[in-house]
């Protein structure tokens, strides 16, 4: 394809995007697609011979746009967004077309520092300590910095890994063990079972989960017992995972508090371990200073993660992880073949991201923040936070006001988990009340299991991009309308 | 961005990779950027208000592009290549414009059909068993499948975890260790630091590197030896990583008779362990029919990758992972939090690749290989790989025939390993003649040791889609030149 066929065949996708765009809240939010229909859709073998453009594109309409589960529907209220916005998309243009490797600062040095340069704006955005800023050095003589991983499951693996070799630096003998909470995200378990702490899910020899209130936050006097424990068998923690923002409910883990417990460790021998905040989600609401409370425990933790690509108007992926000891990260993850040596990196000048996470090579994904923040500015990505926020409360002030409805906690930023009031021994009506919702192809709303007493529980997210108020208003109806219906079924 | 600006906005992006695209040949392909130069370019915090698309446009072309090592440069040599290609781009545009986060087949069932085709369509490509293909069962009722990973080091760490699995499975009582050999690609040691096996590069109490031949394949006399003293130890092999193409100088280990070898451990009473390999670079080379031995080991794996994101026209990142065993992979990996559950998981009646991967979420990366084999089709795909193998063999003649060079090993594929010959007690010349050469700004290569001594060697690889033989003719020319340059001042 020459330059000239690639532009003509780049506008029209575009085209093709700017039609989703418009089109995409007219589609089903999920596809009534049954396993398999893709599949025989798709020839079996691949073509000998080149296909045209024609025909590439006439089957992405086709086949594909309408299987898929449309992440960027103005009604997708699941799970926690995946939002993707127009100067992030001409960023991922932008990276596609350059398509450099950034492993090494000298394979492409722009993409190195425009990435240390995003962590420190973020760094700033989301009022993060000193601490966090590419190569502070701390009073231990430690060196903060950010790096962009793929997803918050990277950035807890490196933080498990780092932690590990902190407590091995340490000399210390005793039997390392990972703490978070029963609502932690399970990739901090699927965490535990990479690095070879668990043999399974299930495995808590050295995986402590400690319980969490019905708002799924964890219970600090369960924390405090859980460490004696730890101790009384005579193992130390290597990290502490602590949540801002937890998936199921939104619970916010009192992280200095944590701090504090942890630290009191100390009075007894016990190395305190690595505190990780989780604040994938939640994290991005710090943007907007009357919501810096959610990130209070980055003052006190040892490295912190928040997912631009959930709620920040950056496509996926985009994880931002920041730590104040990249020496211990480093110390956990580099290895350098003769092939990988060059003179910067061996004179300690520059940051070789490659170090910092799990795989070896890397996309150019910093433009992709750059674009956002310069697009919106802090006055528009805190507007858009802004207006999830407002209409969230808006959701929650209908359900409360609904005597057939009750939230199993408050509601915790753009999030809110509700059911049906059902008498304890009747049927569980929610079950098939979300399922009705989502048959509307209206709205897609997911479940989660209530921290206090494991009950089947509807979560309702704010978070697309292009969500607007109405579609809030036509959600609560949609939900409002199932509910009767079912009742006039039972 | 209303869709209209977005679409404008999109032009103007197509437009500026097109001028890319066209341009870059002119540019140096490494740049003259010195630590902290775009750093210094860029503002230290973020701005309050929006910026207009003409400052952000501006900066992209004057801060970032000429601050890039160019890797779709026609003079890229180094390394190994990571191609776009005018479809590829064109998919990332899609897949980004689309945004879905494919985690579940409930979550983007056509994006979980289609990446299963096309790992179909490619084990067919490929001639890879038929215990690859998705859903394959063996006659040990295990099921076959691929997946995309981001990069081959994921892929390694993914079938060391799986192979821990099949470890434990067996109750062995034994303790593991991971075999490869010295010449193996960092990340099999980076996987074995990561799930635990070692705490550091150099530890290498549970894993053992195997010395090579000169050309960088494994001795199998040395891995006989290997073999047995892991088992004088009472220890038992839980994975063993062959390469097909190792990064230093393509060596290809002969992985049926590792295979062999490998089983031989069982009329001793020892679990032969999991057989990897690792082609992510020289794999490629089997989509013609004349190169399918390079794979020659994929019939005897338990588990293969191949990144068409290095040489098969594909965009940064898609590295392709087949296994013979796909419940081992699921088992190391698989946790199900009740937030992610939904009826088609439950009823086992899908593929949810999160459950085969690092992370939980996924970008949409088939979209890529699905527009780039259909556009250039099978026809178009051989050429390419047959263009390169054809100019990488000119430039080894030409360095042959030059009394002045050396090479340090037959060409292997695409890769040409070479050096100055020079007096053994003089100082080695290559280090400057490589400097030379990429100061030049018209070409780029990059360096290893030789497998047999350590010694400095320069290599040269084929591989970048816009390299056209005039290139590969100008590079022998800078190199001559710069040969002559050295022997002049010398």
């Amino acid at each position: 394809m020459t330059p000239d066929e690639f532009k003509q065949a780049g506008y029209r996708m575009v085209d093709t995007i700017t039609e989703y765009m418009r089109t995409v809240e007219s589609m089903p939010v999920t596809p009534k697609t049954k396993p398999g229909d893709v599949l025989d859709a798709l020839p079996i073998s691949p073509p000998e011979n080149p296909e045209s453009w024609d025909a590439i594109h006439t089957d992405l309409d086709s086949i594909i746009t309408p299987n898929l589960t449309h992440w960027q529907h103005p009604g997708f209220f699941a799970y926690f967004s995946c939002n993707a916005s127009a100067p992030a998309i001409l960023a991922e243009i932008a990276a596609a077309g350059l398509n450099v490797n950034g492993m090494l600062w000298s394979t492409s040095p722009a993409a190195t520092e425009l990435e240390t340069r995003m962590l420190d704006w973020c760094a700033q955005l989301f009022d993060l300590p000193k601490a966090f800023i590419s190569n502070h050095q701390n009073n231990l003589g430690r060196r903060g910095g950010g790096v962009i991983q793929s997803t918050a499951s990277e950035a807890t693996l490196v933080a498990l890994l780092a932690a590990q070799e902190r407590h091995r630096d340490l000399n210390n003998p005793q039997t390392g063990v990972l703490v978070t909470s029963d609502q932690a995200h399970s990739s901090v378990i699927k965490a535990a079972m990479i690095a070879g702490l668990a043999q399974g899910p299930d495995d808590q020899s050295r995986v402590r989960l400690v319980r969490t209130h019905p708002d799924g936050s964890m219970n600090l006097d369960e924390l405090a017992r859980t460490i004696d424990a730890i101790h009384a068998e005579n193992k130390s923690i290597i990290m502490l995972s602590a949540t801002a923002g937890t998936t199921g409910t939104g619970g916010i883990d009192d992280t200095p508090a944590v701090r504090d417990t942890l630290d009191r460790a100390h009075e007894t021998g016990h190395w305190p371990g690595w505190l990780h905040l989780d604040a994938a989600w939640a994290g991005v609401a710090a943007v907007c200073p009357e919501h810096r409370g959610v990130l209070a425990g980055a003052r006190v933790a040892d490295s912190v993660c928040i997912n631009p690509h959930k709620w920040l108007l950056t496509n996926f992926d985009c994880d931002l992880m920041w730590t104040r000891d990249s020496g211990a990260i480093i110390r956990a993850l580099s290895i350098t073949p003769e092939y990988l040596r060059n003179k910067q990196s061996d004179a300690n000048a520059v940051i070789d991201y490659r170090d910092w996470q799990i795989p070896l090579g890397r996309r150019f994904r910093a433009l992709k923040l750059w674009f956002v923040i310069r697009h919106y500015g802090l006055q528009g990505l805190r507007a858009h936070i802004r207006c999830h926020l407002e209409w969230a409360e808006w959701f929650a002030q209908q359900a409360q006001a609904d005597d057939r409805f009750e939230l199993i906690c408050p509601r915790s930023l753009g999030l809110v988990c509700f059911r049906l009031k059902h008498a304890p021994d009747a049927h569980d009506p929610n079950p098939a009340l979300l399922e009705s919702i989502n048959q509307s192809g209206k709205v897609f709303l997911s479940h989660t299991a209530a921290p206090k007493d494991g009950r089947f529980t509807i979560r309702f997210v704010t978070g697309a991009t292009a969500t607007e108020f109405k579609h809030v208003a036509g959600a609560w109806s949609i939900i409002k309308d199932a509910a009767s219906s079912l009742a006039n079924l039972g």
